[in-house]
């Protein structure tokens, strides 16, 4: 198969979810764009691909053209997590690559949108790390997006750290390893199980967000010791209604 | 003086430094206000000034206003770093009021342009928290901004963290004090000293910019033990060449 022509793979970072929430370098990117590879993950995430979709009306040029690259199965609960993540994204190397040889065989540019920032807890640059190793003519460029930690802080109206202190940004699945001195402000992403209610004590601080950016955005702070069962039931009750959950949110230590 | 007229202001976050890193969001809020009020910093960031004009020139309504607020002269070598930057703050708090006082007698909208995201390193929304105790009347919109932590990785092309790894965010000042087990993944902002040089080891990766975002951008990479000298160089010449200098980094354990 023919790769002499040049490709360009554009990683755009959209931001949080919120349409408006996007930059101009990433509309730029949108609209220089000639096709979209959209890791289809599913009913799971049907609103978001929703999202994406209008982001492209919004943006993309009137020809651009939308391949559904069907995402490998992946186990959520395996023995060896690390492992199965290497595995997963090894499948979705094959399959990007397998989509650049059939939508792109003469050159040309495509572009996968990533929700918040490429360089957070998303491993599409892990996968396209790999490719360029596998096609030497692959260029890539990366726009930064906003995060959902600025859209978390700048909705509640906080800074994120007291007076010139460090923050640690975690998963729900790291936060009980995060060290002491280093639990003050924490930021917390992908915890699907609320992992603070194990790990704060009940004068901490927590700011919480679901569905930050957007339409459905719901907001909670006060005392851990006050506001947990109103987190729980608010969580459960949204993802009941709308059949999905992103949420986030930061933990503070006074004092 | 009547404060009868509801007010508010918009703490804005304009992105690192790119003139098209910055959010429709953003230029939406831009659009919408009628006075900007700028902290004047001085000669020092007299180009920074220039992107921030450039930005208004692009977003702004024809009829905006402009106001300088004079920045309160502050003592960057204290003995007590935080009671002065507390003094400090207060007078910036004055400086606001007297300025909403001044320019907005009949209620409408003031906007503050924050560099990067307002949540990090920056104390703008500290002094509005203060200004809305004085005034009861002011609302506070914020608008998240990308961070030049993004912007950093996405020049370098990398994820901030090994798979699934947590990320400290800290200052030059207080990079020496990060726990053992926080140390993995670490993003340096504020850091005039270079203060790695102090705390890495030889074998630790450093990804290092300049200016990031903007055109002045300068990218370094690589084992501390190589490119510090390299680092220290080019922030040297970019300093002097410029007159000033805005520069970040990600430091990563390996292995």
């Amino acid at each position: 198969m023919s790769r002499n022509n040049e490709q360009t793979l554009r990683v755009i970072g959209i931001g949080p979810g919120g349409a408006r929430q996007i930059t101009l370098e990433a509309v730029d990117a949108i609209a220089a764009t000639d096709v979209f590879l959209m890791l289809d993950k599913g009913d799971r995430t049907s609103e978001l691909t929703a999202v994406r979709t209008r982001m492209l009306d919004a943006h993309a040029r009137p020809d651009h053209r939308v391949v559904v690259v069907p995402d490998p199965p992946r186990d959520r609960n395996p023995d060896d997590y690390e492992a199965e993540v290497r595995r997963w994204h090894a499948a979705r190397v094959d399959a990007l690559d397998s989509a650049l040889d059939e939508h792109l065989p003469d050159g040309g540019s495509a572009g996968i949108l990533v929700w918040g920032d490429p360089a957070l807890y998303d491993s599409t640059l892990r996968i396209t790390d790999r490719l360029v190793e596998r096609r030497g003519d692959l260029a890539i460029e990366v726009i930064p997006g906003v995060t959902s930690a600025s859209a978390l802080t700048a909705a509640h109206g906080i800074v994120a750290h007291g007076v010139g202190e460090p923050i640690t940004t975690t998963t729900g699945r790291r936060l009980a390893s995060t060290p002491e001195g280093a639990d003050r402000n924490q930021i917390v992403m992908l915890d699907s199980s609320l992992a603070f209610r194990e790990t704060a004590s009940p004068d901490d601080i927590v700011y919480w967000a679901a569905y930050v950016g957007t339409e459905h955005q719901i907001l909670v702070s006060g005392r851990v010791g006050d506001v947990t069962d109103e987190i729980v039931a608010k969580r459960a009750h949204a993802r009941e209604r709308l059949g999905w959950i992103m949420d986030i949110y930061l933990l503070r230590k006074l004092g």
